[in-house]
């Protein structure tokens, strides 16, 4: 058995890059002023739903006003200047993460155009299987695309709806795609906010406690971003549902007639901020319950339980509650500036020096160590942050993660490599556990998982969520891709 | 009982400048080449003990290299082609907090000056408590000071010595100055790394694995340094101690009479990074000792026991084993950009935006809820934290803190307010949990800081560490300062 | 007579921006490598036609690459990463000069799409009359427009298109335009030029030296960005001329029926690079002409002809030649970093700072000065100027100017003024010569122009040039403008 | 004879490398308010001076404010809170050209320091010949220095002074140093001019016209800042004398016995700028009659007289006037961004591409031309602007000089290079009209320039102005170079 290609070549550096990431967060605002600072305030909550670019779009009851660029929230609106630019009471805001490697400027969200009934502007969290498909036929009809993303589809088909009316042309466009959405769209009149039949991504209502002249609204991918933003939970926006917002109030359409509830397993695992509630569970909570859970299925005896941090903890204080094993620190991760700064030189190579991550010695030398980490990828990450354990004097290392493997590539919104490039579809346990060079490795099953989240296990006919990622059941078609393309093991 | 001005006029977004601020980081590293890297690795590693500026100084063999600036290690050293222009194999490097606001270059360390016997630099961490003094004498004569920095008299002293020799000369300084200092300095031929008399501030020695043609060493403020270059812990430098480094190895010299071990205890508390190793205790450990005596000396019955990121947590996790009360992620931080960047209008002010904490509302929700904080310098930060608690829903908060009343300013190298701007000095404890709005205050006794420490109590006569911050117990003269004005309660 | 508010209100810094402003420049290279460096040297050749943004698009067999900023070429391109991340021998590039302020990165050309035929990039210099008009036919079938500019329209038509080849394409869309073009486009496989059918704004055609394998052309609005690029004159491209260049060489296809030939005459007087050659004219000698011809229709005894620097130069000193004046440089042009710096209070104003410009008192004291400038636009400038050349001694002066007065708006490609910002159009001779604050007037006649450029007049039934700024003769319909507003005097 | 290296390897780019560079330029204010901004003005208008590194100091009444950085003035200064950040009603700035090459940020002035008596700030234009000597004299005392620079010893030399007074001990520095200087210094209580005894660098006193409370002064480099500035001429400031300005007035001191007047006589031929007044001179005036003393003495039958620009321009126009040659701008300079933005690969450098200068061929084919430039340095710009002229289709190139041969390094604040590289010091005449490749050479002789600026002939005993650049007879002991190296023809 030779070593696959992901553990070769490491990175000295980051331990991070072995993370799916999720794809995007909007926001919605629409109150009497200051829609662009509370905006960025949301998008700012969440940031870790896409780190490479930001873009908001304001209504000051004139003209729609833009600013977009490449970075985190704070660095893109760093100049108050660039917020000032940005007046009026309405607003939509995106942060992305780019799968493609093309951050371009001209990919940022939120899109915008100017259409026959004024101007438009959309934002989009997740991903369409048939776009591809609809670009072709758009630009075969002479649509000129400017992005490369999938989400210009959406301002294209809007465009061309022979409808009249706003609404009717953004559900027209709604009926034509597939995939994954969650929507914020903005036009003169009104806030849109709109989520796929299957609700696979998040999107939540929530209300600006000021607002004597008119009801202030926001909508955003997270609970997490209500905070940061000053607003309360309202409720979660139905899988189907689109809601309009303007000064009358709130409507709620529901144009699609096959509603079911496939959310995104993995936002509870990894994804969503852990003081996010998303349908009524906490995220955090959900996390402590999978890592009780995975105690319960694969514990072993340890005298330390250590998470991989940040994503790790919640997971980790579960676990070593129901285990009775001390949860300890054990590996402390650096907060300062994230990218790689130094070029790393040979001797530095060979020295392996490390920027993210560093072990606590005193916490893991002459120990039996339980890791708790959210996922494996590739499973770069978990051979470093295992040899660093050792190297730190652990006698024992044993690494327990909190999800079922990840078998599938996901289609949806999140950027997974190629399933040639997941360890766990290439690999069985025992091979991964050799690669990764524990002492032992253990997932938790996938109705362990169900259970964490309060079912009774899954249901194989009608699963409660969309698990495509640990069991290849892709419950949206992948018009643009080749199913041939994605194996079961 | 008015409320202190302190705890008005909040501002809206931080909740962290209300901590003591480490005013200092220093690296030295002795090899053969890449020097300037590993330095900014060892610097970025002990970013914790200085954010605001940073800087390098490298030797080539010919040529000193030098590159300061304002910001943080990744952003300062960001530009590969800056590292490019520091080439050598000696070097020493700086982190700095400003204490007086004014950060400007010319202040930001390694100086360095052309001295008769060639290129000199030295950077500091630590104070200076004769600086003035020094310096007028030294204006007088003709010295021209270039920064406002205490630690500029050094190099003055060291120039205007009678001494030939550079050690000579450098020793001669280091026995005019009064204070806490933890130095490395670098000449052609040798690297220098020194600490006061009293050891108050922390400086390691370590040793790079490569180097067969000649020895390679780095000193650092603290071991956490030591795995982000790639080295290995050798020892602390003594109190009082002068090390000399060059191709024929280390020499020791400990050219003061009275020397003493009066370490800052804060260090422990709340400066240092909790994988670093000091005097053979790790700070983690000593954090999680200190916690578990928090609960033997004041504990209450509540729910769970929630630290405040990220300072409070191995306290509390202490305290949790200790009282058997669940150790819970009750305050989630923001680790991106940490600037606030949207300007607060009154909308923004009113609404209370966040842009650094949120709280983890399911752990909080109907508990009575233990707070563990390190310190408690102003109170603005307690209030809030105490207020978002409440407003989370937690039923009762009941505050710990892990170390004494802080009642007197620091002169020994960390940022502290004017006295009267401490909390602990104009209030006693209950007036104190009035004006933070706890349910009930408790603060870690003195002898039970050294308890945890491994000391059975504060030896009065002779204490183990210098606590004045706590106690207003000045082991080293404070010349520059009128000492009338420091007052015990 | 009251003074007209163009000529109160007087910014003291600049008296540059009462000059019309040419919108655009465009580059076309086909070579085998390093098109864009060549076309980085020809935009920088050609940045007097557009200072305010900069854009090439490449392609290098596989792909496009584009880059676009704004500020000046030599700003846009300063990083050579910039250019190395544009690889390929094919290339065109533009230079933009916003006439409606706001200086967007979105409307920066070239404009980019991607077509069914693959990708395809414009740039365009001049001004479409009915480009409004199709947009809104364009928007209301379900084109989506990005950007704010007229240029627009051009691939929008080419994309709806119903034939299947590419040029047929774009002259399918060509014939659809109304008003002043001229064009540069890329797609994979060839490089197109095109002219308008009156060939109001100029485009020329150069060949490169090199090109063992295949020809290399450059096409370029002006003759003068041929030495730049190491190029050589080849032919202008006629009005109404369409040029493809591939492998195979050049084609010319001449798609129009009606062509004339109706050059814009500011070309002439002041927009063009002196040293460029349009139509087999050097621009340096017509305006020297025109100096000529000026001092033959209006001269007036005086000691000394001094330009207004520095576009009035070769027209002072044909009139020099012509009057037997002695030709002087009277004002000083500073020619470093051009914007303003310094925020002007109360005191720099009362000060009357000057940035730009200065008098060279010893050539004015005392003398009676012939003032050269090309034209006058709002007038505020030629107001400070004379009022300059008196504060520094002048005893009279005299004011001539290189063109016939501006009466009316240009709608093909130059930044006028709204018509009733016109000095010439609300005021007679007499009363310019009173608000400006001189002791006499002069303006070149239309005849005594056309007589500079080699006609025996103008032809009033066919003229041989676009003069509509001074006749109001425009010779390509307004479509989108109300003509009504158009006002004769 | 083989070609010298200067005339090999030339840069493909650039004609300006070529020249000899003024070292520096100096603005003092003293008023009531915005002396930030009006020295910035100042400044500005001094920019030809230096154009490497800009700073002002300013002081507020209670401290000094500084801000130096890279760069143009209008780039060091662009944002308006930097000035916003220089408070108060007395500043100085500078303007630098490094000779060094190393234009680091440590060597920026106005130089500072914290001295006995308060803050002092020095700015200097011009080179010491002792400062080598001084400098080791002063590190021996212990005095640190910070900058590279020469200018340096003046603030070591006041710090040291046994003086208490400012005005003693900065005249106690003067009397010490050798060399030419122009200085402005600031300190809390007064403004201070002062010039070296020779008065080789220009200096000036204006006047500002506001001031009821009290009079407002400046100084400055050359007149041509005044007008920047809004201030009035008031008198050169004369060789040896030391101007102190304060709240009081103005009172002049001259602390040297021997004074005489040896101004640099470059100045007239290149430096200063044209508009300025020098000891009663209009510096355009100078150059147009050394233009044409320079026809008088060396002409040729040609049919044009065309200047290299900018600097050959008023010689150029008074060599045509005196000549009756037609004056021809046959060579048009680029005032765009300055600095090469495109890397050069062999194609680009093959085809000989240009950035800065073009050829007007309408002017120079067919024609004899006469070529008027300032001087000859290295001679590689000369040749390639005749090969230029050449190309352009010139069947004659003659080259005039409005200065004698250069044959003789400036020690006094001229940026020459050695005296190897100059081309006159290597070749005579007839050798370098063939290197150079014109049809003739002629340089004006140093009489003649004499006579140009008013004088019968040189006084050979006792020289009206500084001229050792082409004669190498230094006026001031160059003590800290080797007299040897520097060779007579």
């Amino acid at each position: 058995m030779t070593l696959p290609a992901s553990l070769q070549n490491q990175d000295c550096f980051s331990i991070e890059d072995d993370k799916l990431h999720e794809e995007c967060g909007v926001v919605g605002v629409w109150t009497t002023q200051d829609a662009a600072s509370l905006t960025a305030l949301g998008l700012h909550a969440l940031q870790h739903r896409g780190q490479e670019a930001s873009g908001i779009v304001t209504f000051d009851g004139h003209q729609f006003c833009t600013h977009r660029g490449l970075g985190l929230v704070g660095e893109v609106f760093a100049d108050p200047q660039i917020i000032a630019k940005l007046p009026g009471g309405s607003a939509i805001g995106h942060n992305r993460y780019a799968t493609t490697g093309e951050t371009q400027i001209r990919n940022v969200q939120p899109l915008y155009g100017d259409f026959e009934f004024g101007g438009f502007a959309v934002a989009h969290n997740g991903n369409l299987t048939n776009a591809q498909l609809l670009k072709q036929s758009l630009v075969r009809r002479g649509c000129l695309f400017q992005s490369s993303t999938d989400s210009e589809v959406f301002i294209h088909l809007i465009a061309i709806s022979l409808y009249t009316n706003v609404i009717d042309r953004f559900i027209d466009a709604l009926k034509q795609v597939q995939g994954a959405y969650s929507l914020v769209a903005l036009s003169k009149d009104m806030l849109i906010a709109a989520r796929d039949p299957l609700g696979v991504r998040p999107l939540i209502l929530g209300k600006l406690p000021q607002g004597k002249e008119k009801k202030s609204w926001v909508v955003a991918s997270e609970t997490c971003a209500l905070s940061s933003m000053g607003a309360e939970f309202v409720r979660d926006i139905e899988p189907g549902e689109v809601i309009i917002i303007n000064d009358d109030g709130i409507q709620s359409i529901k144009p699609f007639s096959n509603v079911a509830n496939r959310f995104c397993i993995f936002e509870y695992v990894y994804f969503a901020r852990p003081d996010s509630v998303i349908e009524n569970k906490s995220v955090y909570m959900a996390r402590k319950k999978i890592g009780a859970e995975l105690a319960k299925e694969c514990n072993v005896d340890a005298d330390v339980v250590v998470p991989v941090p940040d994503s790790g903890v919640p997971a980790a204080i579960g676990y070593a509650a129901a285990s009775k094993i001390p949860f300890e620190l054990g590996i402390i991760r650096s907060h300062y500036i994230g990218r790689t700064f130094i070029e790393p030189t040979d001797q530095i190579r060979h020295l392996g020096v490390k920027l993210k991550h560093s072990t606590n010695r005193s916490v893991l030398e002459g120990k039996r160590v339980i890791l708790i980490d959210d996922s494996i990828v590739r499973g770069t990450t978990s051979k470093k942050i295992v040899e660093m354990v050792r190297a730190a004097g652990a006698t024992e290392v044993h690494l327990r993660i909190a999800s079922p493997p990840t078998q599938y590539s996901c289609f949806y919104g999140i950027d997974t490599p190629a399933q040639e490039k997941l360890l766990a579809h290439t690999h069985n346990i025992d091979e991964m556990c050799k690669l990764i060079g524990t002492d032992s490795l253990g997932f938790i099953s996938c109705d362990g998982l169900y259970r964490a989240l309060g079912e009774e296990k899954r249901n194989n006919f009608d699963p409660q969520y969309c698990d495509a990622c640990f069991t290849g059941d892709y419950p949206i078609p992948l018009t643009d891709h080749d199913k041939q393309l994605i194996k079961t093991k």
